[in-house]
């Protein structure tokens, strides 16, 4: 492999907070380190564009306190084909890009792992989800973020909560995963969390009803996981049914779960994994993403990084439990 | 008219930020100036029901800065009967009230006229609603603190939508009153605003659109009053209809617009117009609402209070127009 | 006078979070209008050294939000003689600026006045400062924010005061003007302020004091204006002398309190009021600030708006003072 | 030993966000697994005056959110003595203590470690401190919320610093330990931190300068962690002496670090920790801290936590040095 200068960036897939100060991190530790940067606009749909600009470290002075990603992101259909792969190759030799940084979760990642069993190119991912459902990293870049937003959402939502003596069902991010559900709900002091790693039928439900009841507590909230299914909606509806006394409401957070500055740990750590991108590169590391497992960083090829059962806490369940007797 | 020596507080309605300041304001003020203070919970329903508690200057410790109200609330449907008001009458004078300080907004204000058209009871409304609508009134404790968080809101908001080039329509508060859409609409920097004081047609929603493309701006938000019909959803439908190009995506902000810690504003002039409560009965007013006029404390009667027409700026439709180019 | 064609802009004197958004509405208004607009760098020393820029409304895109000033600030040493002012009047006519608006303080419009006396310029004034002490207007812009930002910080504070039964002193910008202290005594619940306007004596600092101890108040905040000579320092060590039991603390909240992102009254203030700077132009005002006066726009000769002697609500002392009991 | 049947809870030592959560969650955990939870108020004050109140799940509702601590603190004089010490072993036997839960930092845990060896009582430690200066855990409560309190208020400062262009020593707290500078520096994009675990001479200093210069970077943030001798007045006297060109400015963060509503890391931590106290003393630990160390919870001997050195990881310092370019 020939010697890297150039260094491509994209962000992928949904935007998270910190992709910026992960953006400025990758771009300030490789002219640090003597390589030659280019951020690539719009994820891999700039990349198979050619929508390319050379960056120097003014060109991320100011953006690491804000939410979205100054590169813009996509999830591009066409960087799913072989076509498409091609084209963004083509890209990639014109552009003299010798490795690319990719910034995103899951889906992203899996792209830059076919790309990189493809072609010979240096692919370096970097966790940035809100979801942190990225196996071989304890915390992803935006999931902080996300969880104090969701917290501070619930907070507001506990006033009225607590003001009209209601149950609120709560439904929060992460389709397939409960991490942001059963944390913030431990965050919150929510009555219960309703998480795909966890089937909760109605009798499961009827109990949390009935202990509140049993409490004479007059309001309640329970977080819930978005499912196409089984939502905050559906939940409501069946507490609505069996327990028509109850004032139940719906608050679905939505999008202004993904935004907002960046909390002190997200920006930490896209600073320790941006730099450690670089570090990787120069030592000729491959196709790998940069995870921060106990406190170090490390390298989990790109294959691992994407596995799907990364393990959920189950004593969180256990500590929800109690605590919200 | 007997001399007045012991005062009632409830809060009604929707809750609203900076009630519990309010609450405090009434109490401190009224216990300063040798009156005796009893707390009403949930609302006319405690009045009627006699759920009441007599308050001290520390049983309003430290609540200035939460939101929802200590006293609860709620929106009694048996007050609105002579009969219900008729037991709440009975509970007045069992607990020897003499006044009845009430906080909350239209609906709250309406029945305390009734009240006192019906029954020997000085009241004194405290314009207390997250929407801005009564009458003889610039401000309203809850609606600043509302404008912030929707507008914190939108602006998590708009990452996303910067990030992704999607146009958002953002639904608030405000079923009658475009105050908050409006406001919020400049402080966000939002590109329009959809209000009940200004017919938006489909054709108005197609020149902002075609302003937008014209100017190849890639992302919009758009903040729309509620409404039964023509909420955030259907202004999207119509969008995607005729722009089928674009990305359009919904947020309805829901609940969390009601809580949270009351900003400065809300807290002065809970303050103020607590005080001024206190101030009311002194001079021996009845029946009206103590409102905040050109920055002086006014009394409003309070059937000139619940008029449904408060002014709305139209220059505030200028003025986004201009900043949204 | 000849047809205005060309605005500058400036920001003078200390930073105020909406300056930025005030920026924005002149040059989008201006532009909207058909007026070609200049952004002039570093305040007036900008206008002396030529440091000037040609705006564009994307000049002006995603800084609603943004605390400090895109266009920098300065307070020029230069400007206050008749040279700097003859060389400021130089580049005006060598770019071809008709008329300048100037976002500033006491400072920053007094030297717009003396520059429209002394030249054929049109100088329109926005009020830019937290300290709210400009006469004509009722809210100056980063007022709101600022406030908020000492209610929160204070808020921080007393939590630790009642934690470890503490008095603080609390020392707050506005060296001449007690608005941010008081208003924000009263925001916080604070025990007391001391401010300008209203002469603190010992005395009256032992009646706070004695207050709380008879009340057996553990805990206590003291909002102190700063001054040269009597700061929360000064304060502080009265009260350790004369009160020795007393565990007393102090804290300057210093430089934090004029950043930050502009709050949703500074954003909509900026905004209409940098709309009403287009406005007067277009209506051929010249030498007076764009003021806030009852919810509506008006002109301030320059030379009244500099007046010392804004009248200071002294209802808010007996708002303090009922509240704090 | 015999079987544990009441639980004693205090706080100790400085104020940390999250204490609150702490009390909640061992209060609730406790009740939940069948034992008495008794709140001791001002730290081991109360326990040798006796200030106890039984708590239920009542007591504690509504607190997770607040900054604080409930239960009051203090940094107890006598308890350092053993007549101190018996006396409050004195009220352990006459309320029937049998397990001492014990929040607090270094000096608390000192105490609570004397105190174990020198009686027979189970001593149970959690880690409150905003330092995260304790030996055996990864983090402490109250230090993610302090991370994100300096970051907040760096932030707002550096829009004066940019708006101005000036240099800005901001001191913040941790005088043994750099934790809370090196990290906000890094959250903050500072251009430097000067830490007690790492030498800054004034050569060091003045290479940051150069290389500023030479980067005709014109504002900068240095954070410093505060200290007796070399605190940020003392760098930005040699600063102003060596470049009397920078405008140089001070700003000591103080108190208002200490408070405010917990960030969601802190809530999480303080319910784990919490709950985890509960399992130590089902299981029979005893003189232990409930630390989390790689996202486990573990029991480090308290004679092990409160060892002064803490590892502090030296590539934060390259972290920042990269960054700051």
């Amino acid at each position: 492999m020939a010697k890297i200068k150039t260094i491509g960036i994209l962000t992928s897939g949904g935007d998270a907070p910190g992709m910026n100060a992960a953006i400025r991190a990758v771009t300030r530790a490789g002219i640090y380190n003597g390589f030659s940067v280019k951020g690539i606009y719009r994820g891999y749909d700039g990349l198979i564009s050619g929508d390319i600009k050379s960056f120097t470290t003014e060109n991320v002075s100011g953006i690491i306190g804000q939410g979205g990603t100054i590169l813009k992101t996509a999830r591009s259909q066409a960087f799913k084909t072989p076509e498409g792969r091609a084209k963004a190759y083509e890209t990639i030799q014109k552009e003299k890009i010798d490795a690319l940084v990719v910034i995103g979760g899951n889906g992203s990642l899996t792209g830059a792992m076919l790309f990189a069993q493809e072609y010979d190119i240096c692919c370096i991912g970097l966790p940035g989800t809100i979801d942190n459902d990225l196996y071989g990293t304890d915390n992803t870049i935006g999931y902080d973020t996300t969880l104090n937003t969701i917290m501070d959402s619930v907070d507001r939502i506990r006033d009225t909560a607590q003001s009209h003596e209601r149950i609120f069902f709560v439904e929060v991010m992460g389709r397939d995963a409960g991490f942001l559900a059963q944390n913030s709900a431990i965050a919150c002091g929510a009555e219960a969390a309703i998480i795909p790693e966890d089937s909760t039928d109605v009798d499961q439900l009827a109990r949390f009803m009935q202990r509140g009841i049993r409490k004479s507590k007059k309001s309640c909230i329970v977080i819930v996981s978005e499912s196409p299914k089984c939502g905050a909606m559906y939940y409501a509806d069946r507490v609505r049914k069996e327990f028509p006394d109850y004032d139940v409401r719906v608050s679905i957070l939505g999008h202004l779960q993904r935004g907002g500055r960046p909390s002190a740990r997200d920006r930490i750590l896209a600073g320790r994994t941006g730099v450690g991108a670089i570090e990787a590169i120069l030592q000729g590391q491959r196709n790998i993403m940069v995870g921060d497992r106990n406190n170090e960083l490390i390298y989990v090829p790109l294959s691992e990084a994407i596995r799907k059962d990364k393990p959920f806490d189950k004593k969180l369940i256990k500590v929800l439990d109690e605590l919200s007797i």
